[in-house]
């Protein structure tokens, strides 16, 4: 992401000028380059070289500022040396050949092998292929973390996201393709890893190996590439399908999606999270559907239950949880979607709490007329809300605050869409989703005009059980 | 004001952490200071530093952020040495009794001497009191700059606040009271002020002294005692209320009321802005109201038309200028009057831009029941809007994009306020704000619920011409 | 104190020029203010900004960066609108009347008074005279820190330094005036202070009251000043100098006084630190003397036996105790005593470990040819060293390493010092210093050329016991 | 390079500890990484890290903040959760097949190739052997950047760096190896380059392709692995020795050469630079020398003189031309070569000026026996000094101070040498520095003893007029 921000006039440093600030100084701990041009000449350079360094290598933001007297001054086009443009796709790198065909040997020894991808795979431009040919060729089961679902397809049959606790435990060889053991990988300590786990990782920040555990064998390049060498490498070796290991990942992965069937299924309402994901998974199964999701349950329970089919079609508040960009996620890739993918669908579902932190964005949506469809899971609360009836008895005793996780219960944001100008639809059971959704895009279609569903589950809703409690506590 | 944040736990800093991010080195410039305890034993040492550091001398922001595992730590309370409670009012000084009789000198000699004051003379605590005794004791003539209002009332009959840009660019000797030369007084530079102009300014920042201009004097002190000494030592002497300065300002104040008068009475709908706060300024008038208000237009208008007649009753967007700060500050007056204040009414003045950064804190004030009320000075757009009409042409154009600073015309959020659960209701002529507003706040007082006043004003309306284009550009 | 640096092009910014570095955001951290002039025309505000900012309230370093094309550029300077000249005498102020009146009773109501003064007295621009005239008018015992020494003479008899532990811990009321309750006075905690002890205290910074333990009485003003209000407010009255409290002071002191004395009159060679102190102590006693000492024991002990008998005549190695800094005042004490104040004369005390940090500088004052006179206390290591005998010793051995805290046995300084083409002396008896100190400043006086004396002492001398181990880890 | 800091107790954060400092903060914009542990058993990770991130990708300075508690804490070893030991070579990686194929053909196709490499080629592990195969094989003309220089030999035939200027302005392709387009090689811009150059770029750091002009092909890779796989492609593939770009290379080579050589035969006294270099060049050539060097015009003509032919042999004051490195970059040397590679003979050669930032390390180089040579060279300046004579005219005339740019002339640092315990030596002819250095070697050779030679050259010598004067400015 490449921000470009305004300051006050450079001959009013120092002086008190109005928003008068150092900029530059207070968002480099946030950025990865971060500049300031004090001439005119010299804006095409900042703003080439921001955008090479937020693309290129490990992507980050960068920031320029531009001072208030060089916006609003003029000078002669001709008079200036532009950048020339330069490629915007990212240089990649492979592993040295030797080094591949020492993870190929690994590979080929390992009982129980397992391959984890995260948002690197996503950045990588050819990743999501080169890793998808890689999987298939070589039978090997994978997960993905949030940052990298869809890079390889949920409903690939390898796919063993559903089993992920018992895969993690019991692999002996985890081949990690752009992703880090943080805190959402446990660090990579047992019990929730073998305590002598061996790593093959692919990563193209050599200062990402050896992380929080040792890496056994660290492969620096660009996930797809170096996949594909590694692919080559193994010359046709395919794991095991019917490996003791394959059945116990599948046997586990059936479990568990049974037990989560059978929420599904519960359609009694007030809906329970599960069931308020029925339609929308099946809606996302049938269409090419950008995804936007943030929220506290309504996230973690998204991840599983919209299922990622296509690379790059996911938006969450990422490692570092943040809440309240989901609005402005949606409007951003709808207006993408509009202009570049117009067959792509932009849905964006938020947890009531999160929808709270930039729903204001809404107007700006129904204003532009952005094609999307955001639907709030409502609960009424962070975790969990109250419901009317408890409502009421809190409201009753003046003494008492509202407890501070508890939102308004059955709080109208359809009716907030309607007052922006916009569409809001109620929904409280599956079927009337399963309606809503369908009718919503052919809105979006017919009227250019996004819809708000605004969906009432059970307040009390929660999430299936862990195994572990290790380290919930830092788990999303 | 002291903000505690929390952090991730001590013992996963540099691995990867939920939220692990240098904070300290991040919020640093934010900051007048910032500090993290590393033991739950020295945390009461760094809440009291921090609430002291934030109230006394020059005031502001202070952090400290809590790491996770000190959150959820428990201590035997019998152990922790407590920092004694500490005296929340600030020490204060006052200068050298030389110096005092020095500017007491050069105040009889002045021939047309201006008392400008600004929020220094809020946060000192005796000032209000002590700077309108001096003030009506001596007989000159001041300004309040927005910082400074209400620290003595607006309709006091010295209060110039009309003729501003003749009093400051005609003075020979101006008394700054706790405010400073920045943009918002045009840095103290001709063609605003008189090329020699003298100045006796009183701060509790000595650095703040000779800023862009030099300080004829500087009286470094507290800004109320001060003006009691200052008073003290000019023994009765009073400026001629019949001198030819007293009746310039008088005249020019007078014309320029009458200016505005002749746009406050054309009560043609839709509004202008003038027109749209005639029955707000009529209620503030009559009743002890706290006013929050941002906007463009509505915060620049709103400071002449919305009286300020008691310290400390006004919060605003402040030197900095930063949007989205109103409904924030509502909610928090609304919390604080609600207990400490009771009589006091809480009025948020907004402009709809400025509403669409936060409006959604609407959620949490309606929940809460917070007493107060929120106007939306509703034109469409930042400066300016479009009107239904232009609207519906620009959507006719599939090229065209609407205009960046116009937002949807006549949006509805009393709509969104009743979606919320509360109150919302739509003016459109000064007659009804007339009514609405005693309403709103018998509904309050009733039901214990705030209301939201949609009103809706003319798109083009702007505010009167002023005097000088020359540093307008930095001019909020 | 005010620095300009230079720094790379702004046109070249961006780009990887020479020495292209963020200074203003890394010099942050360091100063009170830091800003860069873009255009040359801003230079003198910015340079005005930084010196009345260094001066003014709390004084602080200062920084410019003027970036290299501004260096070498030229103007017409009549086109250049220059800042005018400041008043570089600080703003000062005083409490208010009444705060003084109760501190004036505070102190009459004391059993156990003690005056405690920092390098706030000093920087107080009229500080030394008034609070002289304070301690004398009341009888007041009194102790300074290292950064107030000279602001009231050591040899004052009112002066109770050598009882410095007994008085902190006996005293029932402390009036502390510019310095604060930190390491150096082991942040006001039993047992080093009284567990009920009342403080007075004066202070310019306002958030420096009540830290560590609470402020009785905060006294917001300049010391000087302070003092002068609080003495016409004490009204002629005298603590009484026959009071059980002034006894036990004087007692402590004499018998403090005498276990020094023992160990100054112990000549022995090598010689212990008291009796190397000996002839300089007496030569200081006789002369106007701007003293400079950094070291461990040499800074520690220089304290305790370079008496301060004129405020500002000491520099050393401050609150922070940053090795190295002393052969550069040395060098800046010269230069501004030959200019400003001829009859004062420049004594450099270094330790031998200090030294070596910057003893380079030695060249620049020989060649500049500044009136001063260096004398190295040269234990052979820092707090101790090996003798000559030791050292061969550990030579022999090839598997060893010299220990790393000490250095050369006897090392030649005096020989460095004419290897620079300057005067060089050793010495090793207290008589030899005796003849040295009055030749090198007749030598300076004549020749106008600094003598360095290297006086060898004993290896294994060390400070007198303390009474208190009690933090003595943190005393420096 | 990692560093590991103190600081202050934990518990005494926030309350004025010895040495209270955010350091972390301050240091965070110099370091690539810095952490600071708060409990004993974090240690061995923010370690382990610190190493890694210094090492790997692009090197760079880490820090790690201690606590003054917890360096002095203990702990039962067996209960820490010792890091284990990560592998110190760092991982590398290499461009794609095709991209390979690509600059091979690149290669081919030009008229006048020349590669250039920098400090990247000495940091990669197999860098200087694989570079070394690679222009041999192809028999590409080269240069290398004072950070590259070593990792091919200077006296291989394909050098070229006495034609340096013709060689950048005139070639159509340069193979740019680990290094960048910085000031040091004039942001690749006209006239020092072809406006229309193409550039093959091999780095680790994508971020740095396309830096101030376009790079034609990026190769992402390690220098050495990346040379390798491009050597393999070009598949025994050569340049034409007898081409007319060779022959105008060497040509100005030669011609180049000879007037430098000139200057070194011109063996009059006093010395200019080049002949003071004679006696040194001929040295390191007969053996395997480490040289240290750093000055202004004893620098730049030291990368000329010094030749360098095995990598990493060299140490100076880099591109961000710091001067003071050069004293304690020997003693490291010295301590490293001591126990790691006793063959290898460090050598120090320093600017007089340079000397005098650190000079006082040569005690402790003394102290601690460690085994290498310093030569300062003396002009008495920075890049020029005075003669005795006039210097003599300087100091008569008491209104005069000495040029700020002069140093004391004929400084006798052979002298403080001896002072310290150590052996000096002057020199002034050719003959002199001859038997000087050899003799020098001997004695540390039998004494285990350093040796430094006072070089006194000419006040006036300067270097060799260049062809350019075009950002000679920002040219070290």
């Amino acid at each position: 992401m490449i921000l470009i921000g305004g300051s006050s006039d450079l001959d009013q440093d120092n002086r008190g000028a109005f928003q008068e600030y150092p900029q530059i100084d207070a968002i480099r701990p946030h950025c990865k380059h971060a500049s300031r041009p004090t001439t005119i000449d010299a804006i095409p350079q900042h703003i080439e070289k921001a955008v090479r360094t937020a693309l290129y290598g490990r992507p980050g933001a960068t920031y320029v500022e531009i001072p208030g007297n060089l916006v609003t001054e003029t000078v002669d086009e001709s008079t200036v040396k532009s950048s020339p443009p330069i490629p915007l796709s990212r240089p990649v790198s492979i592993p040295p050949e030797s080094l591949v065909r020492s993870a190929a040997e690994m590979i080929k020894e390992s009982q129980r092998p397992l391959v984890v991808f995260g948002k690197g795979a996503q950045w990588s431009e050819r990743g999501p292929i080169q890793l998808q040919q890689f999987v298939t060729a070589t039978g090997l089961p994978f997960l993905a973390t949030p940052g990298g679902k869809g890079a390889i397809p949920d409903n690939h049959p390898l796919s063993i996201g559903p089993a992920r606790s018992t895969a993690l435990r019991e692999s002996d060889l985890i081949i990690l393709a752009g992703c880090r053991l943080n805190w959402m990988l446990h660090f990579g300590q047992p019990p929730r890893f073998a305590d002598n786990i061996k790593i093959i990782q692919i990563d193209v920040s050599p200062e990402e190996f050896h992380q929080n555990i040792p890496t056994t064998l660290p492969l620096l390049g660009d996930v797809g590439e170096t996949a594909q060498v590694l692919r080559k490498s193994l010359k046709g070796w395919k794991f095991d399908s019917n490996s003791k290991w394959m059945k116990t990942l599948h046997q586990k992965a059936e479990k568990n999606k049974e037990t989560v069937e059978k929420m599904i299924n519960d359609e009694s309402t007030p809906l329970n999270y599960y069931a308020a994901y029925k339609a929308i998974r099946d809606y996302i199964n049938q269409n090419d559907v950008l995804v936007v999701n943030e929220g506290a349950n309504t996230m973690d329970i998204g991840r599983t239950m919209m299922p990622s089919v296509l690379p790059k079609r996911r938006l969450d508040a990422g490692t570092f949880g943040t809440m309240g960009v989901g609005v402005g996620y949606a409007l951003a890739a709808a207006l993408y979607c509009r202009d570049y993918s117009p067959k792509t669908k932009v849905l964006c579902v938020e947890g009531d709490s999160a929808f709270g932190f930039s729903g204001m964005e809404l107007e700006t949506i129904i204003r532009y007329k952005l094609p999307c469809v955001i639907v709030v899971v409502n609960n009424g609360g962070i975790y969990r809300g109250l419901t009317t009836e408890d409502w009421k008895s809190v409201e009753g005793d003046p003494t008492l605050q509202c407890p501070v996780l508890s939102l308004t219960p059955e709080c109208r944001y359809d009716e907030m869409a309607k007052a922006f100008g916009g569409r809001g639809v109620l929904c409280r059971t599956v079927d009337e989703v399963r309606k809503a959704l369908p009718e919503a895009y052919e809105y979006v279609e017919k009227e250019q005009r996004p819809t708000l569903i605004n969906l009432i589950i059970a307040n009390d809703s929660e999430r299936k059980a862990q195994e572990h409690d290790w380290l919930t506590r830092s788990k999303m």
